[in-house]
C-alpha cells in the first residue's frame, strides 16, 4: 500500500498538480464496489479544489454515486471550488443535513458565491440553516450589485486608530477574541472609520514598539468603492501589486477587505470570458451538457451564417464573372481568408489592449497608424506572392496583378477594421470581446470578394 | 492648482484606475516646455507601474525627452514595470548613474527580470554596479532555467525549526535585524532544512505564546520545485489559493519563497500568450514597431496562405461543376466558413480546458462524444436553414439538399477536429494554443469546399 502511494505521488509530482489518472480510475473502482473506505483513503490527500475538479471530469451517474458514498465527509469548500454548471446539481444529491453542515463551515463571502445565482427559494432554504449573525452578512453583501467589490469582500477586517504604535496594535491583535482566518495587513483608519493606510504585519514585525503604524504603513494604498465593479479591482491588485486591500462604503467608511486570491480569481475568469468570448461561445464549461452547450455556441454561428451570406450575395453579383473564368472561383476565398485572419490578428491585439488599459486615448491614432501600416506591408509581401501564383498557376499577368491589388487593400481594411471596431464598441460600452468578430469578419469577407471580383471584372473580362 | 488637482483626481477616479488622457497632456505640455518642477509634480502622485504605462503610450521621441527631465528621480521599479520591447531602449536613454541607482534599489528578483533577456555584455554591465552579495544573488537565480521558480522566487525566506512556540517565533522576528520587505507566512523546517508547513503571520498573531507553530499550520501545503515551469507555479497558486510557498532544491532543502503577487503576473501574461497565440499573433505589445509587429503577424499569415491554396486546389478540382452551375461559387464559401467558426469554437473551449487540466483521461472521450454531438444537433438546424435558403434563392431541391448535406458534414468534422487537435498536440508537446487553429481551419477548409461541391457535382450535374 505505502509502496504504490508512493508511485503515484511520484507520477503526480510529474504531472505537477491536478488529478493524476490512476487515482481518478481507483476512486471510481472503490464507487463501483461501495467501498468507502478504500474511497475515504483514496479522496483524503485530495485539496477541496482537486475534489471539485474530480466531480467536474467525472458523469453525472458517478457524481451522485460518489457524493452518496462520500457522505459526511463532503466539506463545504468542495462547494465552493465546484463550475456552478453542476453545483445545483451536486446540491440536490446531497443529504440535506450533509448540505446545511457544509454551508455552515463556508465564510460569509464563500457563501454569497454559492447562493448569489440561485432562484429565491433555493437561496432561503440555504440561509435558513446559517447562524443569524451570518445570515445577515450575506444578506449583506447579497444587497451589493453583482460582481462588485461588495460581493467580493470579506467583512472581518483587522483594523487600528491611525495614531496607534506598534506595540499597541501587537497588543490589540494578541488579546482579541478572534481575529479573521486570512488577513495580511492591518488597516489604519482615522476617527471616522475612514481608511487612511495599511500596514502589513511583516512590517509591524520588523519595527520596535515605539515607532508610529502610520510611519511604517505601504506607500501605494488603494482604497476601493464597495460598488467598483471586480474587474477593476482585478486590474488594481494585478497593476499595483496589492495583497489586500481595503474596501469602503459611499461615505468612504471602511466596510470590508479584498484579498489577492480572490482578485486573481477574477482576473483568471475575466480572462476565461474573453477568451471564449473572442472565439463566439458563450459563458460554458466542458461539464455542461451537449444541450446547453449547443444553445451556447448557436448564437455565434447564426450570426456568422448572415455574414457568410452577404458575401455570398457580394459574390453573386459577379456570376456572369466567374462564368466567364472560371479560376476566380478558386481563388476569391485566399483573399478573403488572409484579410479575415490578418483583421482576427489586430482585433485580438486590440481587445487585450482595451483589458489592460494599454489603448487609450494618448496613444489609439499611432496604434491606428501602425496597424494600417502593417497591413500594407504584410500586404504587399503577399501580394507579391500571390501574384506570383496566379501568374504561374493560371499564365495570366493580370490575373497576377488583379489578385494582387486585392491582396493589398482587404489587408489594409483588415488592419484599420481590426483596431477601429472593438475601439467603437469599447466606447459606445458593448464588449469588445464579444462582438468584434463578427463585424471584422463582415467587413474583410465583403471587402476581400468585392475587391478581387470587382477587379477581375473591370480588367479580366 | 489645489482645485484642477481635485478634479483630476475625481476624473481618474470614475475611470477607475489607468492614467487619465488630461494628465497625460499636462505632463507632455510640460516635457515641451522643459518645465522640470511642473513634471515632478505631476509625476509624484503616480504609482511606478503607471509611470511605465505613460511610457509606454508615447512615443520614442517624448519618451527620451521625458526620461531626461525627470532623471534622477527615475526609479528602479518603473524599469521593472515597463515593457520588454521599451525596456531596453528606456536604459540606454537614462543616464548611467541613474541607472545605476535605479538598478541598486531593486530587489534581487527583480533585477533578475530586468537583465534576463539583455546580451551577455549589456547584462554584464548592469550586475557591475551591484553590491557583491547582490551580484552573487542575481547570478545564481540566473543559473536556473528560464521561466522556472528559481528566476521567480525571492531568496530572503523567514523560517523556524518545527518544534519552536509562537512566542520564540514572535521573538525571533522581533529581534531579527532585517525582514524582507515582503512576507506573509514562516516556513517551518525540519534539522536539514526541509519545509515541512506554513504558519499564516495572522495565525501567529491570534495564538497564544505557547502552542506550538506545528500546531497551527495551514492544512494546504504545497512546496515548489526550483525548476518547476512558472506556469505550473501560477497554477498551483490559482488552484490552491496559496498566499507564498516555499520553494526547494533537489535535495528538498528550503532556497526561497514565491509569494502571490508574482504567481498572478505570470498568470496574466500566460493568459496573454494565450489568446494572442490563438489569434496568431507572437509575442508582442503595443509598442512595438511596424517592423517587429509585422514579423510577429507574418508567420501565421504564411500558414493560412498554405491552407488557402490547399483550399484552392479542391476548389480548382471542381472547376467543371462550377462553370455548368455558377451559382455554387456563391454558396460554397457558406459551408467551410461555418465549420472554421464552429472549429474555432471547440478548439478555443478545448485550449482552455488543457491549459486549467480540465480536460483529462477521465473526460476526454465524453468531452469528444459532446463535440461531436453539439456539431451534429447545431449542422442539422443551420443545414434546415442553408437548405431552405438553397430551396428559395435558387429554386432547387437538389442545391438545398447538397448544402444541407455539406453543413451537416462540415460541423461534425468540426466538432471532431477542433477537439481532436489541440489534444493531439499537447500529447506530442507542442503548444495547442500555437498551432490549432491552422490545423483546424485547414480541414474545415477542404472537408467544407469537398464535401460541398463533391455532393453537387454527382447531384446537381
Amino acid at each position: 500500500m505505502k509502496d504504490s502511494d508512493n508511485t503515484e505521488a511520484e507520477e503526480h509530482q510529474e504531472d505537477a498538480y491536478g488529478l493524476d489518472r490512476r487515482r481518478v480510475a481507483a476512486i471510481l473502482f472503490a464507487v463501483e464496489r461501495r467501498d468507502r473506505e478504500t474511497l475515504l483513503a483514496l479522496m483524503d490527500p485530495l485539496h477541496a479544489a482537486d475534489i471539485a475538479d474530480l466531480l467536474e471530469q467525472i458523469n453525472a451517474y458517478d457524481r451522485g454515486r460518489l457524493i452518496r458514498l462520500y457522505d459526511r465527509e463532503f466539506d463545504g469548500e468542495i462547494l465552493s471550488e465546484l463550475d456552478e454548471s453542476i453545483r445545483e446539481e451536486v446540491m440536490q444529491v446531497l443529504n440535506p443535513a450533509v448540505l446545511a453542515e457544509a454551508v455552515r463551515d463556508l465564510d460569509s463571502d464563500d457563501v454569497v458565491d454559492l447562493v448569489e445565482d440561485l432562484d429565491a427559494s433555493e437561496q432561503a432554504a440555504i440561509l435558513d440553516v446559517l447562524e443569524d449573525a451570518d445570515r445577515v452578512a450575506v444578506e449583506q453583501s447579497l444587497s451589493y450589485p453583482e460582481n462588485s467589490a461588495g460581493r467580493l469582500m470579506q467583512r472581518e477586517v483587522v483594523m487600528a486608530p491611525q495614531h496607534w504604535t506598534v506595540g499597541a496594535a501587537i497588543d490589540h491583535m494578541r488579546s482579541a477574541d478572534e481575529l479573521p482566518e486570512q488577513f495580511y495587513h492591518v488597516v489604519l483608519v482615522d476617527p471616522r472609520l475612514k481608511p487612511v493606510g495599511n500596514v502589513t504585519l511583516g512590517c509591524i514585525m520588523a519595527a520596535k514598539r515605539d515607532v508610529a503604524l502610520a510611519d511604517i504603513s505601504e506607500e501605494t494604498f488603494q482604497v476601493i468603492p464597495v460598488g467598483q465593479d471586480e474587474e477593476d479591482v482585478a486590474y488594481a491588485f494585478n497593476q499595483y501589486h496589492l495583497i489586500s486591500a481595503p474596501v469602503v462604503d459611499e461615505d468612504g467608511r471602511l466596510v470590508g477587505v479584498i484579498t489577492i486570491d480572490d482578485a486573481m480569481a477574477v482576473l483568471d475568469e475575466e480572462h476565461e470570458e474573453d477568451i471564449l468570448r473572442l472565439a463566439g461561445v458563450g459563458e460554458g464549461s466542458l461539464s455542461d451538457r451537449v444541450r446547453d452547450t449547443t444553445k451556447q455556441r448557436f448564437p455565434w454561428l447564426a450570426v456568422n451564417l448572415v455574414t457568410a451570406i452577404l458575401a455570398a450575395l457580394v459574390i453573386s453579383l459577379f456570376e456572369n464573372t466567374i462564368a466567364a473564368f472560371v479560376a476566380l472561383a478558386a481563388l476569391m476565398p485566399i483573399v478573403a481568408s488572409m484579410g479575415g485572419n490578418a483583421g482576427t490578428q489586430s482585433l485580438t491585439v486590440a481587445v487585450r489592449a482595451l483589458a489592460t488599459r494599454d489603448l487609450t486615448g494618448a496613444n489609439l491614432w499611432r496604434v491606428i497608424r501602425r496597424e494600417v501600416l502593417v497591413g500594407l506591408v504584410n500586404g504587399l509581401i503577399f501580394a507579391v506572392m500571390m501574384g506570383a501564383v496566379g501568374v504561374f498557376w493560371f499564365g495570366s499577368w493580370s490575373l497576377g496583378g488583379v489578385i494582387a491589388a486585392a491582396m493589398v487593400i482587404n489587408l489594409v481594411v483588415a488592419g484599420l477594421a481590426g483596431i477601429a471596431i472593438p475601439v467603437i464598441l469599447d466606447r459606445i460600452g458593448v464588449d469588445p470581446a464579444l462582438a468584434s468578430g463578427a463585424f471584422v469578419t463582415t467587413v474583410t469577407d465583403v471587402v476581400g470578394f468585392f475587391a478581387f471580383l470587382g477587379l477581375a471584372a473591370v480588367f479580366l473580362i
